[in-house]
């Protein structure tokens, strides 16, 4: 998988649950990769050196590459912690607030995250600051972005700086919902994979919308329609997703008032991109899709020319 | 524990997760009472007899006691199968429909459920008629009653006929999301208790309903508080708490316009309903509190003399 060219920095994204990690040449291309699921949950105390070593031997790079990472090993349970960068904040200024990781002879720097020090609506990111960096697309005016997941985050950014964000739990409450309470026996035997063009994905959105986003009164009605009306498991786990994407649609669309009729920049993975996206449109958005994998990448390559682990190629073709 | 007095009945709330029996004098004073966490889930196939008659056994009831029972053991998956009576139904009507368990040489009969057979709002109670029914005071006039559990139902009553009614998972998502989300981190070690007086509950009740039911968004600033400003495992359980309880009035209000500043009968236990009645205060209800275990005993009490299995009282003095 490694080319003949070497290397010029490591880029890592570690987050709760999974271990991403990119071979970068100068200009940023990608040389190798490691993916595995040895995110912070199973990594063991003083673990987290073995692990980034051992894939690193893997792609055979060198001992003196440096290691630029963002995520989850930046936190208080992580392997050193990057304190957060707090609102408004440059997101320049976050690379550039990367910590060291003294105990290592290799050169390693890990991203901090951002907080939301308001009483009112306290909030925390790790990972998806650098994927924002990563977009040059939202470097100057003004943006709302959805970044979808296990705990979704909308962040409103202004020339560069994050202004304000927000978390929805969509993709865990999915996950607990289906799994363990009552409408596991809707949706049991159901496809992984649920359709955007599904009508009972597209009515749930919908619901959802016009509820405001108070879905409360819906959820139960899922295992009341299997019940009384056959409803399937696919068209019952279709509807929890359409309420529950709706519901955070809804919800977000309310709390930024900057998101009324403005295009929504998605960062998506392609489970969800298609999903939000639809839901997105029905609710009147203009949709901009970035690629979630490419938007963390390059956000690393960003962080590690920030500070200086990597020759500028400005100044390397001067 | 029994009296010398010999029972009339035996009256049973058999449900999802427990098993309640007494002993009922021809007045429906009680002689006796049995509680078990033998509910639906725990029952093997053909284990409802033995059961029921290990109990009956433990009270001396004699082999000729007719037994009447309500609750999940009406189900497809319980005992006998007693199919829903669909809304709009009168409460007497649903008690006069309880049906035999063939097989028993005992005299058995099972109350059925509730359904509400609407495409945009399928619903399905077992259990909570027979409450409903043992409520004198709801017997006449228009009534919203509120019955909080792991599945929450509001039903409005007219004349005693349930009109329609509506299930919250507001239980069910609080043991979830204390226990197996994100939140578990901030409510690990809180009390059992919350206090319908802690600050912390009432405000997240006024965020809830100020948001009309919407609280996706505030989920996870308990996890971000207790990271950013210390908030407490109590604090955190008893905002999660709140949250979760008053986006169920809010929804609630909003779905029954006959809600809009009604008296709600609250229907519920010991644990609950304070938390309930401040909330229900916190959003202008005027508040009737009903107890639970009485309720469903008077409503069996009410459905064995309907189905002629205790003689009628004023029959017995006439």
């Amino acid at each position: 998988m490694t080319s003949h060219i070497s290397p010029a920095v490591a880029a890592v994204d570690w987050g709760t649950s999974h271990f991403r990690l990119w071979l970068l040449d100068a200009a940023g291309a990608v040389l190798g990769e490691r993916r595995s699921a040895e995110g912070l949950l199973s990594v063991p105390p003083q673990g987290f050196a073995p692990i980034l070593e051992r894939h690193l031997a893997e792609l055979q790079a060198p001992p003196s590459l440096p290691v630029v990472i963002c995520g989850m090993a930046g936190s208080r349970q992580g392997w050193v912690e990057a304190p957060y960068a707090s609102t408004p904040v440059a997101l320049d200024a976050v690379l550039a607030g990367a910590v060291e990781v003294a105990s290592s002879a290799r050169k390693i720097r890990i991203v901090p995250g951002i907080a939301q020090q308001r009483p009112d609506a306290p909030d925390v990111m790790r990972g998806e600051e650098t994927q924002l960096a990563g977009i040059t697309a939202l470097a100057s005016g003004s943006h709302l972005v959805c970044m979808p997941g296990t705990h979704s985050k909308w962040v409103e950014l202004r020339d560069g700086t994050a202004v304000g964000f927000c978390t929805w739990l969509t993709g865990e409450l999915f996950s607990l919902l289906s799994s363990q309470s009552i409408l596991r026996h809707s949706v049991a035997g159901a496809d992984k994979s649920i359709s955007p063009d599904a009508t009972p994905f597209r009515q749930a959105c919908m619901q959802a919308l016009a509820q405001g986003g108070d879905i409360g009164a819906q959820l139960f009605r899922i295992r009341a329609a299997g019940l009384l009306a056959g409803l399937s498991p696919q068209d019952s786990a279709a509807t929890l997703s359409g309420l529950l994407i709706g519901a955070e649609i809804a919800s977000a669309t309310r709390r930024f008032a900057a998101a009324d009729k403005k295009p929504v920049t998605l960062v998506g993975s392609a489970a969800l991109a298609p999903l939000y996206r639809a839901a997105l449109e029905l609710a009147g958005h203009e949709v901009r899709i970035a690629d979630g994998d490419a938007a963390v990448r390059a956000g690393l390559f960003a962080a590690a020319r920030q500070l200086g682990m990597v020759e500028r190629k400005d100044k390397a073709t001067a």
